[in-house]
């Protein structure tokens, strides 16, 4: 059966069948809007949109994959403010010759992922289109605390980092090159694993400035070093290659540290702490902050290529 | 120039400088997350999705019309619960060819659309792709009321509207056969022109149910009389069919109703009221609810076509 037998209506009810309900949904899917707690009295609230060929590949991730990947890049902006996540929106766009099982094993993906921090698929749309593409929207609660911008890095700062890197971009490159292995980095591409509780965690030990590292490290700390007119020194010997991505990058002659200061994916947190802050496990010190502005690694301009993605090339 | 040329961040840079923004913004775009007031520790959230050759077409709506249309779409879903809009999130994936000055147009669009609400535009996200899409979230507050939901229509009920119905249906017809005349019924298939302040004045007025009729009436009747587990019968005289619309219909060889009743795009609200609530000007007695099950013209079923869009079909 196609989503287009199954008809807009079938669909959305098997869907809606399939997803859980957090604690912040006051009222679910099937009205004309979902209405969620805001407690705080302010929402925060994201939009990112996947589209394949763009943003995956439906022969390298499976629904479900892409599921928790589509949930993952937007509840990691929601945690980067410093809020927990309450709620998820999904517009979907799917071509009409689509299994309704796939459909619903990307449901069960977006459902699983939000339900890691408590959140849940609160409302949604659908229609047909030759390319398939998710747009997700989250909300989150940002629980009385001030949120927890890009424009806030001050010189002499510690800039930290929380979660793995590099680990998703060299899965894609393994991916590209035709191999299935190492599960590792495959995996780690196939799934972010993102460390949800850091940003909250971040705010309370008083960040400075903190964003989702989704489009490569020295790039979104150029966001944060514009914003905060600052400079950004990444120090390289802060990062741990793991064996498994050393070997990779040997194989397929690539340099790691490519796929660690300018890969995607994996959004691990980075943020600026006042200097003299004691880190929790989990947060690895990577740099500082200096008078002056623009990102370097090691003190001098970073030459070994592209800075990130710029998703219009 | 193509927005492959001015960059992801040029162009999305160009678009933010445009963008008003309204009272409840606390943190516009730019950051990870917008930061938006909800004062009432509840929020109405939404989302709908416009796919071209689907939704709308470039060459019968310009770009301003359709950021028009697309935020037009996701307001009217939140005033339908009652509550007042403030603030939408845009996800628009475009042709790399696409000028920037289009995607500039739409942009004025969406933010003079939400303008008239005192909503704005906080944030968003872009990608290159072969559809041009547009993903819309809408934030509203509901004031401290409760949500009218789908669900509460009682028997002995009245069934009122608000807004102008078939309008959009006979442009689009119209457009369809290659015509751009009457300019009354293309230009509102182009912009919508909701009657925004009738969803939290139906609420006041203690509405037992509301819908945005996004579909066609008779469809969107339907999932109010499914999930109020009541029947809802339409009064066909009660619609006026303007002059220009029966004129376009007589030469086109279409039933007016048709488009009335099943036509699509106007957002008209439907709301159900306890008998004997006076309603003020700008809503219309277009039916009653009574015990059973489904929707009916005159007491019987209609049958002049098809009840509304199925978005995959």
């Amino acid at each position: 059966m196609s989503i287009a037998e199954a008809g807009e209506f079938g669909l959305i009810g098997r869907i809606i069948s399939r997803l859980g309900s957090g604690p912040a949904t006051l009222l679910g899917p099937g009205d004309d809007a979902a209405v969620v707690r805001a407690a705080d009295g302010r929402v925060v609230a994201s939009t990112d949109v996947l589209v394949e060929g763009r943003h995956f590949r439906r022969d390298w991730c499976g629904p479900a994959d892409i599921g928790h990947r589509a949930a993952a890049a937007n509840l990691a902006d929601i945690v980067a403010m410093g809020a927990t996540p309450t709620a998820l929106l999904v517009a979907l766009c799917v071509p009409t010759g689509t299994d309704p099982t796939w459909v619903e094993g990307l449901a069960d993906g977006l459902s699983d992922e939000a339900g890691l921090v408590g959140a849940s698929v609160v409302g949604g749309d659908m229609s047909a289109s030759p390319t398939l593409t998710i747009a997700v929207t989250a909300l989150g609660d940002l629980g009385g605390a001030a949120p927890v911008r890009r424009d806030g890095a001050q010189p002499g700062d510690i800039l930290a980092l929380s979660g793995r890197i590099g680990y998703a971009a060299a899965g894609l490159t393994v991916l590209s090159r035709g191999f299935r292995t190492p599960k590792l980095l495959v995996e780690a591409y196939r799934r972010p694993a993102v460390r949800y509780a850091a940003g909250p965690e971040a705010a309370r030990l008083g960040a400075t400035s903190m964003i989702d590292v989704s489009d490569g490290l020295l790039q979104d700390l150029g966001h944060v070093a514009t914003a905060s007119v600052v400079g950004i020194d990444v120090h390289s010997d802060a990062f741990d290659v793991p064996d498994q991505m050393r070997d990779a990058a040997n194989a397929l002659g690539v340099d790691p540290y490519q796929w660690i200061l300018a890969g995607g994916d994996d959004h691990p947190l980075a943020a600026t702490f006042p200097p003299g802050v004691s880190l929790p496990e989990g947060w690895q010190v990577i740099g500082a902050v200096h008078d002056g502005t623009g990102v370097t690694v090691d003190r001098k301009p970073w030459t070994g290529g592209g800075l990130g993605w710029d998703h219009f090339r």
